[in-house]
């Protein structure tokens, strides 16, 4: 293939792996420095109908960037400058490969929080953590980045740059394509600018609850009173107790390890008693941390899936399933169950507050890991969860997001998805085979 | 045309008018009593070529549910049962057609609230809400409905009924197809089961500052002055001098005049005086309320377009920009302007506090008054804003939002928004020639 024409963009050759494990081996990678830049690509690839894959940081755990043949990974660390801090109307407008902690430690100087932060927040790009909808550790009171999105510049796969919304909360011009693009996993155009909103840090004083767990299976029963009790924390994660001695293993945490793991709360000072009446009965140590050592903890969370993969070496599926708050305990019961029929331990992270589990899976052999994998899915479905909470679909769960539709939302619901999906990248240049494309090709039994 | 196959679904002929002053003259009005009846009108609707236009209380101010010759219409009334209160999954499932009031009644007894609440609560449904992703006056913290529809059932206009979402707040099981049916506006289908988020009631001491103001300029200001300042209101509501007027006349407000109007701010107590200190200078008097009169306040708000509507007549138009906050102070003084260049006042009611101001338009001569509705319209869009923030499009802002897309966004985007339109309702029987559809003729000059 010859690149001539566009060989005064940045580029190298190399292969990459995503943190899935997914390979990447494009036939070469752009580092394009502007929107102008991007969309040359994009026009070329359309040309000679090669697929282009978007790359953040490639934190993505589902093989939402790989690519195993010929393919032009656009890698867009290079555009990553904050454009905009608007202190009046609330929002910010950066780059998409600006790295996430960069620009939360900029809006804090200015008094500001995005408040989705994904535990990947240290490596992940703004570009990516959109492309995914991304939630993230405060989501339990915020909700992921799909709340947080006002508006795109996208490079759609003819080359033709749009944007889509407006930098205001409020805007009813129009269906709305700004939800379309959120989410889109790189499939439906390139973003190469963001809006998003922004709030104030919190006002009022916050602390961290750390509250050592009897059990397992206390867990869902403490979330379960949470919500009975109308308290919503700012933050309610979960890490069992294997996570905890990985923790401890692998970087040095330093926690105290009991059978039940570690339910981290985080909420406004005036309101810890509400919560640790809550608490009552279940936990066998609890403190109150506040500063350093509540930050130290929220690192430590946010560090998890590292200490996980540590432990596990490469072989590690990352789960990412949804129940209904309600369901907690029965899916928590039911997870045991599944880890006791595979003779295994899931390594259970979680944003427990929404009921969005993470039991990571460490099993050798490929075909049983992948089994274990499903049937953990299975499970969310029938509990009328989600097959996806936050780490979206990739290679690894489009069978499983369309058993999920046909089951919940009518194959309809897949067909329609597609259809935009055509409708907007007629070509199929845009990180194909993947997410709905790949979904759709399960569904209809014609996947290549 | 013969109804016949329909004649055992509830039905009269009736004319009605929206509440923008827009007629509507179908051949017929169902009220379906459950899903099965809504896809019997639908695909009988299809099968025949006529028009359907759903209705849920015709409280719309642009003429969204209007129809002047051969038009089904789909009044929701009948289907207005709540099927179920989670009070740990913390959502709302309810059918369209119940009224908002009578959801925020049954929510409050257990606890809970849904915070987006259209001045028009006391009247409109569910349903109209949804499909005009309405706004309201708690939208300056908690945003419009879009940003708490989790899920909704939806009859297509084949006749085809899917779901779209998951009564969850994280879901990543595919493109979001959830936003792209809240303000739809009726176009894509019918809507006939709603899943909606919803919050605890504050924990905290709510309280209501109003604020008499010197004059029209300050409010403005203030609403800056409290962004600096990282104040974010519950609510923050503004009507000028002559919506105060129109208030007391009709409605026994007995409310203090002065020429700079009120603005009315709910806040936590225990930050009062950070919001006093903002006012400072630019007010005549200040009152902090409580309890009952509190509500009182909130009341007459929700109350202030009834008590324009009663001033002006017929001879209304609510207008419905947005401005980004930053411009409010320049969007006032050019709106003062316009009003000497029209020789009109133009009872300015708005949900300030996030830049969304109703200007409403009373002016006799027909032409006269769309000229200043319009000249309106593009200020916001030459200000950044949007030609509406939450009263959607219907017929009368096709054209403006049509303006707005070209300069802002691309057109290429309204022709993505019209392909889309084209891909659900193929036949175009979904309240046809209206919004999208409509915007997209003017803009492609083949009105009709
Ligand atoms: C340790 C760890 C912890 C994690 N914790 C969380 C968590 O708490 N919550 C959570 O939601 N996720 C989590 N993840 C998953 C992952 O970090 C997120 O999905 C992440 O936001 C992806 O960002 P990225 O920049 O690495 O994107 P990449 O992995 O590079 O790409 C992800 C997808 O986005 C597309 N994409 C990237 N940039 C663009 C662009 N500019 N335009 C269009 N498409 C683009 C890609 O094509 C791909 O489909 C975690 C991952 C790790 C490794
Ligand atoms: C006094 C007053 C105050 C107002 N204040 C506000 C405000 O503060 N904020 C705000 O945002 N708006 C406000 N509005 C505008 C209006 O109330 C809202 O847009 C309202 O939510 C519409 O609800 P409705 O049930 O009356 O819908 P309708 O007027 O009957 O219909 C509106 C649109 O929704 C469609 N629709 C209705 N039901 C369905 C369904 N089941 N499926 C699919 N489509 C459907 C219709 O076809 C139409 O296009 C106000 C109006 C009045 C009269």
């Amino acid at each position: 293939m010859d690149f001539k024409e566009l060989e005064d963009i940045e580029h190298k050759i190399e292969e990459r792996e995503d943190f899935s494990g997914e390979k990447v081996r494009p036939l070469i990678i752009f580092f394009p420095k502007n929107e102008e830049e991007v969309v040359r690509i994009v026009k070329f690839a359309r040309k000679v109908k090669i697929p282009i894959i978007p790359w953040g940081s490639g934190t993505n755990l589902t093989g939402a960037a790989s690519c195993d043949k010929n393919c032009i990974l656009i890698d867009m660390s290079k555009m990553n400058k904050i454009l905009e801090i608007n202190d009046v109307d609330w929002y910010v407008r950066v780059q998409p490969g600006i790295k996430l902690i960069d620009l939360f430690e900029e809006l804090e100087k200015k008094g500001f929080m995005l408040p989705p932060d994904p535990a990947s927040f240290f490596l992940c790009s703004v570009g990516g953590a959109v492309a995914e909808s991304s939630g993230g550790m405060k989501g339990v009171r915020h909700g992921s980045f799909r709340e947080w999105v006002l508006a795109l510049r996208v490079v759609l796969p003819d080359g033709e740059v749009i944007k889509v919304g407006e930098p205001l909360r409020k805007n009813r011009a129009g269906y709305d394509l700004v939800h379309l693009f959120v989410g889109s996993e790189g499939t439906l155009g390139v973003i190469t600018e963001i809006w998003l909103r922004i709030i104030p840090l919190p006002k009022r004083k916050m602390v961290m609850i750390s509250a050592l767990l009897k059990d397992f299976e206390s867990v869902g029963e403490v979330i379960v009173g949470l919500r009975k009790n109308r308290i919503l924390p700012e933050l309610s994660e979960y890490v069992d107790a294997d996570v905890v001695r990985a923790l401890n293993k692998h970087l040095n945490a330093n926690l105290k390890e009991t059978e039940g793991g570690m339910l981290l709360i985080s909420i406004e000072e005036d309101m810890v008693n509400d919560v640790l009446k809550v608490l009552e009965g279940k936990t066998i140590d609890v403190k109150v941390a506040e500063g350093e050592e509540a930050e130290k903890l929220y690192s430590l969370r946010a560090q998890a899936a590292i200490a996980v993969k540590a432990e596990s070496g490469n072989v590690f599926y990352a789960e990412d399933i949804v129940v209904p708050v309600s369901k907690l305990p029965e899916a928590i019961r039911r997870l045991k169950e599944i880890g006791r029929k595979y003779n295994t331990k899931f390594y259970v992270i979680s944003h427990i507050g929404d009921g969005n589990l993470h039991p990571n899976i460490i099993i050798e052999d490929k075909d049983t890991r992948e089994r274990a994998f499903e049937e953990i899915a299975r499970m969310a479905i029938e509990l009328g969860g989600s097959v996806s909470g936050e780490h979206g679909i990739g290679v690894q769960k489009a069978k499983l997001m369309a058993e999920q539709i046909a089951k919940h939302n009518g194959i309809r619901v897949l067909d329609l998805m597609y259809q935009i999906k055509k409708l907007i990248d007629p070509d199929d240049i845009m990180n194909p085979n993947k997410y709905v494309e790949l979904a759709y090709k399960f569904l209809n039994n014609s996947s290549n």
